[in-house]
């Protein structure tokens, strides 16, 4: 799964779609309704912006993950998006949870940033309870006291939920690190580590990006990424596949 | 700010209210709609305890204040609640702060279990920003490695909201703890440190208790703790006061 | 407890002494042996600090406590100093633990940045299985993910410590908050928390300070954090004394 | 590097080093002086286990890797060690660390459980600042507020360190997650990550240990991780060395 930070535009959409559709990702991310600290900061396009990532993901043949934010907003996801994603705040919100567990698409779960793994599998069983077993659990770091990280990617989540639950789960290593450096040797440990699927932030002209541009990776690194992961996933005796068909089983 | 975890039926809620008010609380609090970590926990009376909380507030000359949950409840709590409170899993649910800013009742934001006191006060600018300036903040202990209390309590929150911000303070240690017997030396330190106001949780029969009754006091020790406090408040040229009024002015 | 974080020069430390004497304090701190995270920052005077110390703390009346590092420096200390402190990042230093437990001077062992209460608690043993009971905790904050305060201090392990324990505790607002205006609300909160005792840094010209200037308070400050600390411990029936003698005891 | 937790028998660690040699370690590990939360807990062989080490290291052709706790410890672990490790608790002693910095042997220096990745590159500047060079950090896992394992290891440490130090990093995932079932994928990550060298707990009945069983490999599964991190060097193009040589270069 691989896209910018936020839709800002039609043709920035556009743009990272075909190329990361042409270096292997599947799905398409992008925030149309962004979560941030602020109210002051940019709050994303909203409506309009999941049209962009609509019309950029099926010119390409690409599944579309965005976050949502609102019960309110669910009969324009179902419209527009293919897996609905709940992002790290709203971990622990628990009526949107209860309203995604009556929904037919998957959802995408981020970990709380101070989420046990123990209270995480709990806000999966709030989907759960409600008849969605399409749920795909994604690790994007936890809170703690280092300072040269965003977060700490805390990969030993995957052997743990690997053993606790049969849901499947990714990683987000651009939010899980804050520094595009650090992306791709975190995806190569999360794929080695047994992740069932990325989700990586990717702009065409990151230091004009709107929103976490010091975390998007250029095209090219992207596709540096993708060939080091498929080496990877390789050598442990899995391939490179989509998490949606996986949830769908 | 005085009562149950959980409004479990109208007898008890009754007889709670009536004790904590002749020890000199001025707002009842109690849990109706619960944000449980798990689906399968008692999750609350929902619109039942908020009647009931009302009626118990009514015939004690009491406010309320209690959790909300989802934007949609709003038009029942403007019928039934004095202070719209939001929890510390909701401490960055942007929508419904959002929402709740367009609101003319004062708001009770919890701190986040891992929300650092600067975005707090940003969580605060969405309320504000909208229209909404009864906020007043709710220190209630932070997640650390810390075992032996479930959060800690973080006191120093208090000298510097009061340096940051205009908004009043209040204390939780109730939830800051985890544990009864912590309740009233931090209730004091809280008050010594200049928090503007107490939330605590009292209990008739705590071993009973459907919801936290390890951290509930009893009625005797919340006695005692209001006459420490009304020590320590005079100590430092204060009085015992009520939030909403300082909110309100 | 107070004084200057470093000792400077023998002018300084005599200075400070008197002043603080005159305030209301029995036992003179500084450091002469400093645990500065680069080995390029000053290292403190060494034995000539000491020495420094154990004269303008004669001249005045008051004991002296400073940092043990080694357990080479033992037989200086002996000599010198009459409470022998025991650093955060040294506070499962065993082999350092060990050798104190058999010295015949009080031990001050400051909580480690990231130890739980149980293992602060066990590092205590170490030094109380060789013989030495004289076990003064010290309670300096932990590390959490909060950027406003250098530290957050852990105030909910004074009531913890006086159950868990028959060993007296003292708090470190100075090193706990790390900024002078949060020093003497969070005296005052610890004091009402049930502290046995505080350590201050009190500074003459802070702004030339060559270590720790920001969290050190001024003489007029210290003065009124005195004043303040002796109404809430009158207010609950206890009145200021040194932890030595009750260490001693 | 591998071995047990402790060196329990002289016939233990000769019967583990013979078989750590034959699956690929070239560097055994096993502690004799044991820095144990509480001194009732088992403190190690001390001497007499470093000579157990030193015979089955010379008998198998490995380097022995080990503990010192004490800077009075030198001489003899001049004689009869051939990498010094100063473990996490110890990361910030910097007598220790000072006069380790006069040795000639390498260091391996253990990150504090609550160090910085600043304050770990200052710590082995201690080292260096005293003309020792041969320094090699060792990542094991940091304290934080979840449960399920005993640290979270923090494997972007890795690619942060390869940027700001020219010094090699090593891995110790048996500390980091505490969970012998963890181990495997987390050393595979740390080994896709970039790191240069692991660290593992090896014993040959974990069930008896007398310390951190929990967390030992047993040798099928250790040959197991040999064989998986092979996979994944190779296809990074590195190959499977000896951290000493690098350290010594």
């Amino acid at each position: 799964m691989a896209g910018p930070c936020s839709v800002e535009s039609r043709e920035q959409v556009r743009e990272i779609a075909s190329g990361v559709r042409e270096m292997g990702a599947s799905i398409l991310r992008g925030g149309a309704f962004k979560p941030r600290s602020s109210p002051y900061s940019f709050q994303g396009l909203g409506e309009q912006g999941l049209k962009f990532l609509r019309e950029a993901a099926d010119e390409n043949g690409l599944l579309v993950v965005t976050e949502i934010m609102d019960s309110k907003q669910i009969p324009m996801f179902l419209e527009l998006v293919d897996i609905l994603q709940v992002g790290a705040r709203n971990c622990q919100n628990f009526s949107l949870l209860k309203e995604l567990g009556r929904v037919d698409k998957p959802v995408l779960l981020k970990r709380g940033l101070s989420a046990t793994i123990e209270e995480w599998l709990l806000a999966a069983e709030y989907l759960m309870v409600g008849g969605n077993h399409q749920v795909i659990l994604c690790e994007r770091g936890i809170r703690t006291f280092e300072k040269y990280t965003r977060n700490t990617l805390d990969l030993s989540a995957i052997p743990i939920v690997e053993k606790l639950s049969h849901l499947p789960i990714v990683v987000d290593p651009s939010h899980g690190t804050g520094r595009r450096d650090k992306v791709v040797p975190m995806a190569r440990a999360a794929v080695a580590a047994g992740a069932d699927g990325l989700l990586i932030e990717v702009h065409n002209a990151p230091d004009k990006a709107l929103c976490d541009g010091a975390q998007s990776l250029l095209p090219e690194q992207f596709q540096k990424l993708m060939e080091e992961i498929r080496i990877i996933a390789t050598a442990l005796g899995r391939s490179v596949t989509s998490p949606v068909e996986r949830a769908a089983r």
